[in-house]
């Protein structure tokens, strides 16, 4: 084990549970996946056989692992934790019930990731334990919302390297060249400068494809008079960046240009709405005011922006309906977009954080149109 | 959309439903993953925006996806179906409320993937429609149990390929270099050589780590006496490949030599007990037999074997307690495995395909102990 004297992982842990108490649970049940990493420092992956942590208030947390990962489970946690495991053989279903009934949650109510947990370990979990599962993601959620200047290190550095990355790939957009080719490239480039990996497959979509906002890169060759639309990350201890810029390769049709200066303005109204005690939503309105006002509105077809830490989707969504208000330390992407279909798209995306008394735009990248 | 007469989704997707009417289901429910691939040809990737298809027998299926995939999930889908797109801003519930009172779902039983769908779905699903979700798993997995030429195809080039990398990168090992440089090269090198990603990290455990089955690199430094177990795989046409080998640095000591013959000859017990018409346990059972007989039960701590096709762990699962007779067509891997803690560890790994008489060994890495 780390030593807990020295990792955060404790206190995030008492900080959970005093939340969890609060809505009247007994318990919370944490799988693989980026809440187990934030409150155990434990990287694990989901498959077919279960791992599964229980924190109750008070007592030692116990977690459910396969048999010959405790050793490894152990090196990885920074949390003194009680590790029950299973062969094989045996399987899970035992370990399981002796986890539940340590911490005595039979009856109790038990708060559970949906966006993480499966039917799987949910049905077992209620076979094992009698316990009533509920969505406990609010107090996950609220407990990463606000990032610590470790955090924010972390996705600066992320952000750094991915910016000297895009900078140096430029020079390998050319006419001729497929989608398919240049992501590849810019994946391994992103990979070797992160040491960790890429935060999502980078998506390059060109011309007709610039238009598909989520374009997996297909075999299209690029042409001159493309609109290329760049959007890619990588994790730096953990954490993710997450940028987009749209290219130009050589001239563009006034309709493109025209799009472009329309998003690159929406970018900025919705960069310069971000400060504290603002609703999310409001940067969703800024940016897609300017959109609608220049008659595009119908063609920006999803929300403004989302949360980044350790995941490269999580809350805050910046969108209408969203009225949480932005708080120092809160990370997320304002990114508006047009997509003309079958002519091209633009989207611009850059990364912020809130601060005390304003915003710090994290990515320093050109917005404004390069031609390539 | 591909072109329905060219793709064998629609037959899939007939002998999944004939499956789930002769279970009493009245649909299926199908979320991103390698089911949805294999029954509909869409590569879609689990997100906190639901894309959820049904399924119902003599009835179009139909797919809830966020509006601006709309347009790629239709290029990507080799199936007639229906899609329902909504907007960030008014969420999935009306979309998912349409999509089951077009399959007239209210009431009852539909099967669900337990190791896919998260609670986010199952929950929606259940409010949508009223219908109870309960487990599919064995309708989708016994549809993916005997590979077809093609896929079979794709395995032999998958391997094929990793096998050439792993001859390549063994010049690559040496005293001072560390486990995660080491990993690192490996993978860059598997992902340039599938074009599509490594099936897994790749797992490089040296001198006492090569005693943890899931070790994850680590800072580690290589020394001469070191065993070294690599195991690694990468997808080609979205099927895997997955080996493993484990090397000496130079000479090591008697007791580790004896493990490695302890696990070779284990290896080759295991192969040799395949074929069709016996139990999968059968095969774990051989392999197991060569290892406890010379006195090292207790430290294989998995089991022998699991399936791999579209997932890297999928059935059939080749362990105790598992009675479903070999099939051909039947893929999976044979991986005893010896872990002396704090010493060193074992484990020989290759990949095998059930025919109608025998045994195809798919892998052709030599198995003796290679001295680096």
């Amino acid at each position: 084990m780390k030593s807990s004297a020295t990792t955060p992982f404790p206190e995030r842990v008492r900080r959970a549970l005093a939340s969890a108490q609060q809505q009247g649970l007994a318990a919370l049940a944490l799988v693989p996946g980026p809440n187990m990493r934030y409150l155990t420092g434990a990287q694990m992956h989901a498959s077919e056989r279960i791992i599964l942590g229980l924190m109750a208030p008070g007592q030692k947390p116990v977690f459910v692992v396969p048999s010959f990962e405790v050793k490894r489970v152990r090196q990885d946690m920074g949390l003194d934790a009680e590790l029950l495991g299973y062969s094989d053989e045996e399987g899970p279903q035992s370990a399981l019930a002796r986890a539940c009934d340590a911490l005595e949650l039979r009856g109790k109510r038990v708060g559970a990731e949906s966006l993480q947990m499966r039917l799987m370990e949910f049905w077992r979990l209620g076979e094992a334990a009698g316990a009533e599962v509920v969505a406990g993601d609010d107090i996950f959620a609220d407990l990463r919302l606000c990032k610590d200047v470790h955090e924010l290190a972390a996705m600066k550095t992320a952000i750094e390297r991915t910016e000297t990355v895009l900078h140096a790939f430029l020079a390998e957009i050319r006419p001729g060249r497929s989608e398919k080719e240049l992501a590849g490239l810019l994946r391994f480039a992103l990979m070797q400068a992160s040491g960790e990996d890429v935060s999502f497959s980078p998506i390059l979509g060109s011309g007709p494809n610039s238009a598909l906002p989520h374009a997996a890169p297909s075999d299209r060759l690029l042409q001159k008079g493309d609109l290329i639309v760049i959007d890619c990350g990588m994790f730096y201890r953990g954490y993710v960046s997450d940028i987009t810029r749209t290219f130009a390769l050589g001239e563009v049709k006034p309709e493109l240009r025209r799009i472009y200066d329309v998003v690159l303005e929406a970018n900025r109204a919705g960069r310069e709405a971000c400060r504290p005690g603002v609703a999310a939503q409001s940067v969703d309105r800024a940016a897609r005011a300017a959109v609608q006002k220049a008659g595009y509105g119908e063609y920006f077809t999803h929300r403004t922006g989302h949360g980044i830490g350790l995941e490269v989707h999580e809350p805050p969504y910046i969108a209408a309906g969203n009225a949480v208000p932005l708080r120092p330390g809160m990370t997320f992407t304002v990114e508006p977009g047009v997509y003309l279909p079958e002519r091209g798209g633009v989207r611009i995306e850059d990364d912020v954080a809130i601060t005390a008394d304003g915003v710090e735009v994290l990515t320093s990248f050109p917005r404004e149109l390069l031609l390539l």
